[in-house]
């Protein structure tokens, strides 16, 4: 017996998704068949209005209903300090505790030429731009801690520089999180946290 | 920052997916943000059609766009023996080696008291209205080797009995699945290996 056409597209539109493989595509499909025609209908409507309903914000780049974003038009928020991260789910991240007040900029990928990904194809360009205006005094670097997360920010850092903008550079703490244990951290981290050791 | 309401709408549909928690949701919300639009329609076309355009079919209750289903209709299939199973994703298991050249009938459940599912929850009646009528000699009992999935069996093989209808009851093989290990394998899943042990 062939998948029915109907039920086997559904399971393609699945297994097109990360970390969604064919198995688990089919019981998500089949799963969908046992829930009223009022929820299929919404996930349906939310899928085709995600994009539709939602732009970048012409500043920091991140993805919202507004432009620009509730975070650039909140003028409460510390205008000084700008935090640049790689994706809009780390600015959901850090806003998540709500201690950061200041703004963000998404660079939208990292550097990565293994992937053919650039500094041209993420937005440093007008992170550079924002950073010229006057204003701002402090830049945090929070790309990832990873191979193309340190250069990128390594790149970033170096720009701001050779631009002689006057902005102060910071890196996003490095070392153990939080309920590790020492005996299980790998070498780099370990020697990333005696590096980024403070004073008691 | 909020999460925007249009993304916070799809981010609860993904949730509910069996298996999905929330930072799953999340990534795959994100990640659909970067797909082009007529892909999201297509998804979403998908999911609102998946119902609308399947039935389950009359004889044994398998999901598909035509009623009666493929398989009941296929002259060529051996009407003698029906395999019965919990749910329609099973019947695809045992199609995908097409060795099994009989009938189906989909439960669509199976008994579980804890979860309030007796026997009336499920299609079991229809299964023995079937078993009435004349030209079925065999009926595979093959849910699944769980406690209710056993349970089911023994309670069909005993109302197949109670009935008098002249059909062989069987129950598909359990024991040591293929590429298993004796050393790792359960003490249940080796009594059932030995007591299902069949001569060389």
């Amino acid at each position: 017996m062939q998948i029915p056409k109907t039920i086997q597209k559904l399971i393609e539109s699945f297994e097109k998704l990360p970390g969604v493989g064919p198995k688990t595509a089919q019981r998500l499909t089949f799963y969908l068949l046992h829930v009223p025609q009022t929820e299929l209908d919404e996930f349906a409507l939310s899928l085709s209005s995600l994009k539709k309903k939602t732009v970048i914000c012409s500043i920091c780049n991140m993805t919202d209903e507004v432009n620009p974003c509730t975070i650039c038009k909140n003028s409460l928020r510390d205008k000084t300090t700008i935090c640049v991260v790689e994706q809009p789910l780390d600015v959901l991240a850090l806003e998540k505790n709500q201690r950061f007040k200041g703004l963000y900029h998404v660079l939208h990928g990292k550097i990565d030429p293994l992937n053919n990904i650039g500094p041209d194809e993420i937005f440093i360009s007008s992170l550079l731009q924002r950073l010229k205006g006057k204003g701002v005094s402090e830049v945090i670097l929070a790309t990832n801690p990873t191979m193309e997360g340190e250069a990128t920010a390594m790149y970033i850092a170096k720009q701001i520089k050779a631009k002689d903008l006057r902005v102060k550079i910071t890196r996003i703490g490095r070392g153990l999180p939080v309920g590790a244990d020492l005996e299980y951290a790998d070498d780099i981290t370990l020697q990333r946290a005696m590096e980024g050791r403070s004073q008691y």
